[in-house]
Parts: structure tokens; C-alpha cells; sequence
């Protein structure tokens, strides 16, 4: 494992993590983008510095953006708010609320899970205005940002409990790209099945997919894994049809950035391959999201 | 296209060139390794600097190695003959050849087609002993290494010939790896029917994989296509499937390196992927080679 720098308390491979109470919060991430030749930590207490992070992939994964992105809001409100002495319904607290919003969404315009966490804050902003002090709105506002990390912790929980179940008792699984805890706000989705289902004693190996172009399985799935004490082989992606043909694949297992009503997945390129090449061998494919 | 340094009269991107005579011959050769960003030719006079480019990756693809190593024989023994005013039969020239052979074969255990040409190299030494002088031999062994290229050039054009003739008048063909003049004698396996068609006046584009781990496809297989005038997409392996699924694909096309007597082929990783992901859309799949 690469060397370790600057880390936080009980935090190894997290994706993102709030350190400290409201005055002296710190929002603590992994630059993903450093992965896996060293983990660094990022100590994060302003707006700026957090934009930058989700500008340069240092924080990546749909549910591990938006949950930062709601810490962030309280991080750029709290300072303002300490300074200005701000009264109930303060017109500068609702404008450093609107600039938060506004730079937090712009950080990656095509995240949609962003886009609702920064939603959900909104109405939790306007639910309580008028109602609270400044200082209390903040404290309300990281309430709803832990809220949000913990239904998504509950998710990926409940998700890698379902997906343990369904993986052989024994075999090979194939996965793509990385959805693991640096991914989410919990143990992940699809990883997080393969986690659990090592936990509850099931012989499984894993094949990781390298995940072209931008190698998210081979920097991050494959050192997740290597954490965890999963035992796995990497594989470049063309590779997966050798080896299912081959009978080292039992099953697969992805993640999605989006599904729709009808069941079609949105996810990383090289998904539809695996599922055809799955289908052609006969091999069951499931898809592990929210 | 990147600058060229070093160029041989009438070369550009080709794989072996024999310039010269017998005694002041020159194996012309790209440094493949530093392709695309560089054009840089090695000229070889020598048998060890040749064993290099081999171990080296500088020069690659079956035909282009057993080529080579033919014209290395050469190299290494007329400096010998000149030098030692070798009589007919010696026992000198003997061990040269012998010792050769050995290096070049060693230079890439696994190339069953340089042992061939080492082989046929051999044969005509062994047929010639004694019956001429030791500078004939070279010279009669050069006319071997001659003959070994056109062979395989008159290969590429007649595969060129009958490849083009199956690939559509008109949409994408796809390809992986690496299988044009930088890796034959001639024009090429896959990528001469793919030149050839354009040749023809057929309008096809050409998706070519980038062939991880070691991207001949980007590498080479794109540059050698923009250098033909080819239109040519490149992709990352992973995304095959779903360029065939839009229906961009009417024909894959992928060289061999070597076919059973059933039909069978063995080639690059990620080909027997594409055989099934373009089996699944109806899409029809050539394998081109000798």
C-alpha cells in the first residue's frame, strides 16, 4: 500500500469525510487524483478550495460530490456568519446561501446527484428562513449535509447486503470502473456487494476491469480492494471475454450513474460490452445502484 | 504528423528497408517505440545493434521480424568474409551463420515466424556450401532475404486485394492492433485491405481500437492510417460494443498470428471479444492474414 500522509481519525480509503462539530468543521477527502502511488488527504474549510477538488476529479463519484458539496455550503456559510454577526433571515446569508449554490452546481455541470443535494439544502434553507438564527440555520444546514452522507450510507449498506446475496458462494466477478466508498458516501455499491460478500465467507475473486480512459479500475477499484483483503486480478478491459470464455467469471457486477424507469442503465463505457459478452456466456449481470 | 529525421530515399512509415548493395548494405528500420511522436529511422550495419531493435520492441510485428533477422544474417557476415578472406566451405563462415541464427532466434523466443525465416536461411546456406565462394554465399544469401520480403509483400497485396473486395462500398470497419507496413513486408495484413478499399474508391471510415496494454492500435494503427489518408476514429477497446450497437460498424477486420488447421485464430488480446460483440449485432468479422 502507498504511503500515507496527513490522515484523518479512523479514515483510510473514505470518500468523504466531516471532521469536528459546526465552528471547527473540517471536510476531509482523498485526492482521488493522486490515487493509488500515494494517499493524500485534503483538509478542506472553504468554498473555493472545494469547487477545485470536483473541478480536478480530486473528489469523483456521483454520491461522494454531492455530499461534499453539501458540506460545503455550511463550510462557506459558517465564517460569514461568525464575521457579520448575521441576524434571522439576513439577506447576506440568504446571498452567501445563493453564491454557494450556484458555485457548488456550476463545479460539474453534468452531475445530476449534485444538482439534488444542492436542491435538498435549498429547501431546507427556505423551510427554516425566518424561523432561525444565522448561526442555527448553519447548524441545521450540516444536519441535513450528515443526513444526506447517512441515507446514502443506509443505501450502500442495504444495497451490499442484496448484492452479497445474489454473488456465488464461489468464483470469479467481473466489475467496472470504481464504485466504492471513494465513490460514494458508504461502502460503495457494486464493490460494496463484494466487500460484504467476502465478509459473509463467500470464496469470490474478483476481475477488475482497468476501465479506460481514465483507468478509475485499475487507480481506484483494484487499491479498494487491496484494502479491503478482497483478492483481485486487474485486467484490461478487452481482456474480460478471455476470461469469461475461459469459466473464471461467475458473475458481474457494475454500478449506474443512472437508470431508467424502464431498467435501461446509464454507466462507464465498456458497460453495454460486458453485458453482451455476459449474455453470450451465459453468465448472470447485475446492476448495484441506488 | 510528427517531424522525420533521418529518412531513407522513397521511405515513410515502412517496416524494413535493405538499402545498398552487398557490401555496403544498410537494414533501415522505424523505431517503432517512439511512434507517433517521433519518426525516427535506425540504419543498422550490424548484427547486435539488429538483436537489440528486436528485444527492444524498436521493430515488431511477425513478418517485419523475420525480415529483419534474414538481412541480419547478412550484416554480421560480410564484414566477417571481407575482413578474414574467407575461403569456400570455411569452417569461419560456418560458425558466423550459426552464431547468427542464434542470436536472432533468441531475441524473441516466442516469434514462430522469425524462426521460419531463420530456418529458410539455413536451408540456403546449407544447400550452397561448398559450392560457392564465401562472398557468393553472402550474396546468395542476401538474394534469400530479398526473396523472403517480396514473398511477403506479394502476400499483403494479394490478402489487400481479396480483404478490400469483401469490406463495404460504403460506412465503418473496425480494427485492433497493429497489422500494416510497420509490421509486415508490404502493405500489410488488416490495414492493406483497409488502404486498398479506400484505393478502390470504397468510402469507408475506420474505428480502430486503441489495443491495450501496449496501444499498437493508437500508436501505430492510427498513424499509420493518417498517413494513408484513411479517416480513422480512435477508441478506446471497451467502447466496440456500443459504436457496433449505433450501427456505425458494417465490417470488423483483424489480422492473425497464426490460424489452426480448423480455422481457429490466435491474435492479440481483445480480438475474440470483438469476434463475439460482432457476432451479437449481425455485423460480419474477417480475420486477414497468410
Amino acid at each position: 500500500m502507498p504511503a500515507t500522509s496527513n490522515s484523518p481519525a479512523n479514515a483510510a480509503l473514505v470518500g468523504v469525510v466531516w471532521e469536528g462539530g459546526l465552528e471547527d468543521g473540517t471536510l476531509v477527502l482523498i485526492d482521488q487524483v493522486r490515487l493509488p502511488t500515494e494517499i493524500i488527504y485534503l483538509r478542506l474549510r472553504a468554498l473555493e478550495p472545494l469547487r477545485q477538488a470536483i473541478c480536478d476529479l480530486s473528489v469523483r463519484g456521483a454520491p461522494a460530490i454531492s455530499i461534499a458539496a453539501a458540506y460545503g455550503i455550511v463550510l462557506h456559510l459558517v465564517p460569514i456568519v461568525r464575521r457579520e454577526h448575521l441576524a434571522k433571515g439576513s439577506e447576506v446569508l440568504e446571498q452567501a446561501f445563493a453564491h454557494a449554490c450556484e458555485r457548488l452546481v456550476s463545479s460539474r455541470p453534468t452531475a445530476v446527484n449534485l444538482r439534488w443535494a444542492i436542491e435538498r439544502m435549498r429547501e431546507c434553507f427556505q423551510r427554516h428562513t425566518g424561523q432561525l438564527t444565522a448561526l442555527e440555520m448553519c447548524a441545521r444546514l450540516l444536519l441535513e449535509a450528515k443526513r444526506i452522507q447517512r441515507e446514502d450510507q443506509e443505501l450502500c449498506r442495504r444495497i451490499a447486503a442484496h448484492g452479497a446475496a445474489l454473488l456465488p458462494g464461489t468464483g470469479g466477478v467481473y466489475t467496472h470502473c470504481n464504485t466504492g466508498a471513494l465513490a460514494t458516501g458508504g461502502v460503495g455499491t457494486a464493490l460494496g456487494c463484494l466487500v460484504e460478500a467476502r465478509r459473509l465467507g463467500k470464496d469470490i475473486t474478483v476481475f477488475a476491469g482497468e476501465t479506460r480512459p481514465l483507468f478509475q479500475g485499475a487507480r481506484l477499484t483494484a487499491l479498494e480492494l487491496i484494502a479491503a483483503q478482497v483478492p483481485v486480478t486487474l485486467c484490461c478491459d478487452s481482456a474480460a471475454a478471455s476470461v469469461m470464455a475461459r469459466g473464471k467469471i461467475q458473475a458481474v457486477i457494475v454500478g449506474a450513474d443512472r437508470i431508467c424507469a424502464n431498467g435501461d442503465t446509464a454507466n462507464k463505457i465498456g458497460t453495454y460490452s460486458l453485458a453482451v459478452l455476459a449474455h453470450h456466456h451465459g453468465i448472470p449481470f447485475y446492476v448495484a445502484a441506488p
